[in-house]
């Protein structure tokens, strides 16, 4: 059975920390000289671990194993969300750098190949799932040509080629050289913390739907358009706001959440009557049918809203993200290894958020742990987990490593 | 009786219009190339009109008869709102022109002194009612010192170096020169359109009380965390917008307003729940009693929205005006005159925007004339007001100023 070295583990991940330090926290967004730094780090760890290791030309960082048999892949994404957590996304990756070392010295884990990979933008300061997505093929030349930086406006191509990648090949999956592909993260939510679990082995990645939502208000004088004659878009997305907290509830699913996370009021002066707003609103669950209601419901909220108000409104919706289900057999292999190390506190739930698990998973055989977030909080610096819990979940993750390329070493047997 | 030039009060409201011309209006701000060039083309004017005229120190331009009898002060601001309208201010500056045009070319008039004015900056691209403020002696050099433009954060010292103005004086108003101050301006509502009239006269102008209001929830990932436990400073916001929509009225009086002009959620993501919201609301009215109901009002709906939405919030008033009325004869003398020309089409009424009379009133009588906004519209390019109404507003002023000067020229004889 490999045995990770829980020193080493956590050394490694608060040396990970160090790329871009920010409070408790780390700022590492994609492509950055901190988030290059981390990368070419990561190529020494991989070599160091005796792995063939190269950054492809979207930033992702492989370590491959020198041999024709077929390995699992490990990690998650390297850099973070701005001014945010040392966690997430970090974790995955460093679990993958721990667990293919530890099986590399490993006797009895001979022939068992781990392939750890950290990808690149999953957090979307450019192209959101960028990494994997160019992994699995999923996206062209012409979308890199037209993607800028969310924040700042700079060409996605300046900013590979400031980080050394123009014309640096893309890697893209070659399904028969892999067995699957297995992610760790921290939860990012209160639920394995509010139950008591420190493992939770998730069962599928909710879908999210996100929608451009614009009021068309009347814009005028705050001092003298008298109130029985004002159109202000600022009441009227306040009122759809508020209809939303009230009706999603009756047709929600058990796990939905939803989120307006940006309303931007123009022209958003103190005496001028706001004459319009836009508001990014997005709900998710892990079932396609409740999306759906949701969606219905949330255009007809929109209508009365209008109604109410008499705003002309407008709704588009920019993000259409299906639920996706993880591998059974690597469910229960994270199953299996958490009800040996943490009998009792382990627990199948869905994931609220994306992953590029979900990206990866219609090519590759997928899977994913999570551990408890304490607090729930997480894209935020103060983003922090129990040493102990970070030594388990790798130690978890590790076992069911073995099992998976167990069981595909007595498949081929079989089949052999 | 003084009779204005209709054609040529129309043709120099349109040179004037040329001045940053945008669309059908403006966008003239302070101190901007256009707004000093517009400036010197009214000192030229008042010059042919055959006053002294200079710019002084922050920017005001006077135009002063060469005599030493009193005179009466006629004008508005001469900046625009950013890509507004074109009667904004410069309506009341070119009536200022344009009656001490008349006033000098009519031999009835000998001996009426007009002294027109174009104030700075009462749009507050730096500072609120700088212009007039400057004038009473109501701002000192260090408040001159911390200014910045509200948008592009140039300090106000480098605007006014770059007009050509840093070290020229500041002229202040010397009480005994003058008989008053009047003002034209376009209503920027539809109260005289809508019942009707085309002339208002001001009978007072309302308070402003403006306040910060910040909600502090919880910053959380959008996907991740459960309904339940959520503390969504956006959704507490718009609470607090609905709540007041809701209470306002019970304690409002007929005429009173209130907007929520600009809302910001950070970090505004779409994915992450909002940990704060700044809202900046206010209203006015033009009864102080009216201003402390809403004022206790606003204060239990902010509590209210604390307890219901677990977010913890501050309120600070950030503005406290109070409200003013104009001088009492000088309405008669506005009133007489518009019942000359405008029989059964004119009305008393309070002023619902804040003007540079506002800040002139302490220190000499004053008094304001509205006329009609075409749909109410102002702060916008599509703001207009019919040639007819251009027309008479100027002459029912005219009318006025003679009346206010003869009555003043009596008053010396009775005392002398």
């Amino acid at each position: 059975m490999p045995t990770i070295d829980a020193e080493r583990l956590l050394s490694d991940l608060r040396r990970f920390a160090q790329f871009g330090a920010y409070k408790t926290g780390v700022h590492r967004p994609t492509y950055s000289r901190e988030d290059i730094e981390s990368r070419r780090w990561l190529v020494q760890q991989y070599e160091t671990a005796g792995l063939q290791a190269h950054i492809d030309g979207v930033g992702n960082v492989f370590g491959t194993p020198r041999s024709d048999r077929r390995s699992l892949l490990i990690g998650s994404h390297a850099e973070s969300q701005n001014y945010a957590g040392w966690l997430d996304g970090a974790l995955g990756v460093i679990y993958g750098l721990e667990i293919a070392r530890t099986f590399a010295e490993t006797l009895g884990c001979a022939g068992l190949l781990i392939s750890p990979v950290a990808w690149a933008d999953e957090e979307g300061h450019y192209v959101s799932m960028l990494g994997s997505r160019s992994f699995v093929g999923d996206i062209d030349e012409a979308e890199i040509d037209r993607a800028v930086n969310v924040n700042e406006g700079l060409p996605l191509r300046d900013a590979l080629r400031t980080a050394g990648l123009a014309g640096v090949p893309r890697s893209l999956v070659e399904p028969e050289r892999h067995v699957g592909y297995l992610e760790a993260h921290i939860e990012q939510g209160d639920a394995l913390e509010a139950s008591g679990n420190r493992i939770g082995i998730v069962t599928s990645i909710v879908g999210i739907w996100q929608y451009s939502i614009i009021f068309h208000g009347i814009q005028n004088h705050a001092g003298t358009t008298r109130m029985a004659i004002r159109k202000d878009a600022g009441v009227a997305a306040a009122t759809l706001v508020l209809a939303i907290a009230k009706r999603f509830p009756e047709v929600a699913g058990p796990c939905s959440v939803w989120t307006a996370g940006r309303i931007n009021l123009e022209p958003g002066a103190p005496s001028i009557i706001p004459g319009k707003a836009e508001m990014v609103f997005q709900f998710r669950d892990s079932e396609m049918p409740v999306l759906e209601r949701l969606d219905a419901l949330l255009r007809e909220l929109v209508e009365e809203t209008a109604l109410k108000t008499g705003c002309r409104t407008e709704i588009v919706r920019t993000e259409t993200g299906k639920p996706c289900n993880m591998d059974p057999a690597f469910q229960n292999a994270i199953e299996n290894a958490a009800a040996r190390h943490a009998p009792g506190a382990h627990v199948r739930m869905p994931s609220g958020a994306g992953h590029d698990a979900q990206i990866v998973v219609p090519r590759l055989r997928s899977a994913m742990l999570f551990i408890p977030s304490i607090g729930g909080i997480s894209h935020h610096w103060t983003e922090n987990t129990d040493d102990t819990d970070l030594v388990l979940g790798c130690q978890v993750l590790a076992d069911a490593a073995e099992t998976i390329l167990r069981d595909e070493e007595e498949n081929l047997d079989s089949r052999g």
